[in-house]
């Protein structure tokens, strides 16, 4: 497909628009029927399909600054298929609404959707269909459909007083990249690459429920705000031991840049996208899963080291939660 | 849930809407974990699931002043349940975006609910997901689920050259009330009503299916348009006879207010969300089938009385298609 330099969406055409999207993405194996007809047919070989939908919105999910449209096109793919894997499912299939103002660059939206199918073929998914409309802002909403073959459900409600926790995936490092971007700065890369573009633990979702996990989320608002949700859900008290993480070099960098703190990064950073889990206590984990504290009878919240922690839990939409 | 007159979504804060709104939208028996965690899971009994997803931007797909919230809701499920049945499939479970501006009331986002909930009712289907986030433009992004309980998906891709062609539920009727709200007239109520809520004829898909259909689509951009998808996709020409068509009444009335054509809404008018399908010739359809026409081999092109038809064919996003 040409494209004209420059070329806007409403220069180019919503059908031409959508031909031009639909040749960048593959259609995978566990996609019956994809893109063109009314719906799209995926299989569900067990009998039930998992399905979630996040929605990215420009200046508050991303910034066209800050990432570029293929950088986007990985993060909106990744944190849907993320939280497919948090069930202890496999991603298959994306559904995806492009809703972009008139003026928007073609090659924004083709980059886009390489983004999309890279991100894709990492997590063995595939992009099934879609829609396509005009908006003042750039508004990016995502479903993935995903499958348990045929394994239970792993559930934010199922940890038990006894358990390990266990983390699995970089932490801190989308924060610590948000901090450096926030301060005008481009480097370190490693941590300014980790925001543009999060690298789930895909597979380690599924195997988590192999590994007989009695709870699994993904880290997308921060390690305690979402260990919170699976303390709350399961009626347990998670400690966690602050000893226990890996402070990665560059995260110990920005922080000592910043005068903030890098354990800060690794607790409360959302967007990395990491797996949280608790196991029965003997369980033997790969290398991968890293054991950081554990869960007891008590009140259903988080604490480090024995106490609540001060730094700032989580993110929140609306400004008042 | 208590609501404080014009409280809006940044005083209730992101955590307290979703508690409010999940508690007006019932699970269904098809939905075997619904929302809260990181992802729904769906039953899809035949180890299939049909999936599809359509954007709703304000100022284009809707007008808070034309439309109540409501009234969003009811359309917002239709128009995606529609597309499920257009496979020849049964709706199941929507996904449900909401990206809304912190400044929208609260009560907007509750009867927009209610409006889902109560669509979701007709068609048999339930909510099992969604988010929720702040945005500028009012974005409402909505997957629909469905199963097709054992029966290979309609497409558009199927009629052959002999079929007749017939349709099932409202055609104009949007179109009708929608040049009402132009004029900034609110009567025939008929046709506002049609506009504000579509109803599609949600069995006659897994019907159609059942009679023996070949191809089947869904009239979302206008019968000519869509049918002339189908008429591209299973490489036929389909001849319309304008006789066939029922010109009801509050159509008849508004096309001489207007002075359009009545015709006119009933063949190019959009967002009815009828069924079309083609059947092979000597079916024997239930009255709620209306034969229109016929495929034929020849162009793959749509004729009216023989001829091109002369009014404008279907509407589209970015102005140029």
């Amino acid at each position: 497909v040409r494209i004209r330099v420059n070329e806007t969406l409403a220069e180019r055409g919503e059908f031409a628009l959508i031909d031009a999207l639909r040749s960048r993405l593959p259609v995978g194996r566990d996609v019956e029927l994809g893109p063109g007809d009314d719906a799209a047919v995926i299989a569900a070989p067990d009998g039930r399909v998992v399905a979630t939908t996040d929605v990215l919105v420009e200046g508050l999910h991303f910034r066209r600054d800050w990432s570029s449209a293929y950088d986007v096109g990985r993060k909106a793919a990744a944190q849907n298929l993320a939280d497919v894997a948090a069930m202890g499912a496999r991603g298959q299939a994306l559904l995806v609404g492009f809703a972009a103002p008139r003026d928007l660059p073609v090659e924004w939206a083709l980059s886009f959707a390489d983004g999309l199918a890279d991100e894709c073929a990492v997590a063995g998914a595939s992009v099934a269909g879609g829609d396509v409309v005009a908006s003042r802002q750039l508004v990016l909403s995502i479903t993935a459909l995903g499958t348990l073959d045929g394994r239970a459900p792993l559930r934010r409600s199922g940890a038990r007083s006894g358990d390990v926790v266990a983390v699995c995936g970089r932490l801190g490092w989308s924060a610590a990249g948000w901090a450096v971007f926030r301060r005008g700065f481009r480097s370190p890369r490693a941590v300014v690459d980790a925001h543009r573009q999060p690298a789930p633990p895909y597979s380690a979702g599924p195997e988590a429920a192999s590994l007989g996990a009695t709870a699994l989320i993904d880290v997308s608002d921060g390690l305690l705000a979402d260990l919170g949700h699976v303390a709350r859900a399961s009626g347990v008290e998670i400690v966690l031991d602050s000893a226990a993480f890996d402070l990665a070099e560059p995260l110990v960098t920005v922080a000592a840049a910043t005068g903030e703190d890098a354990l800060t990064y690794v607790l409360t950073g959302g967007e990395d996208h990491a797996l949280a889990a608790t196991f029965p206590a003997g369980v033997e984990l790969p290398e991968h899963w890293r054991v950081v504290g554990r869960a007891r009878t008590g009140e259903p919240q988080v604490l480090v080291d024995g106490e609540l922690y001060a730094g700032e839990a989580g993110h929140t939409h609306f400004g008042n939660d």
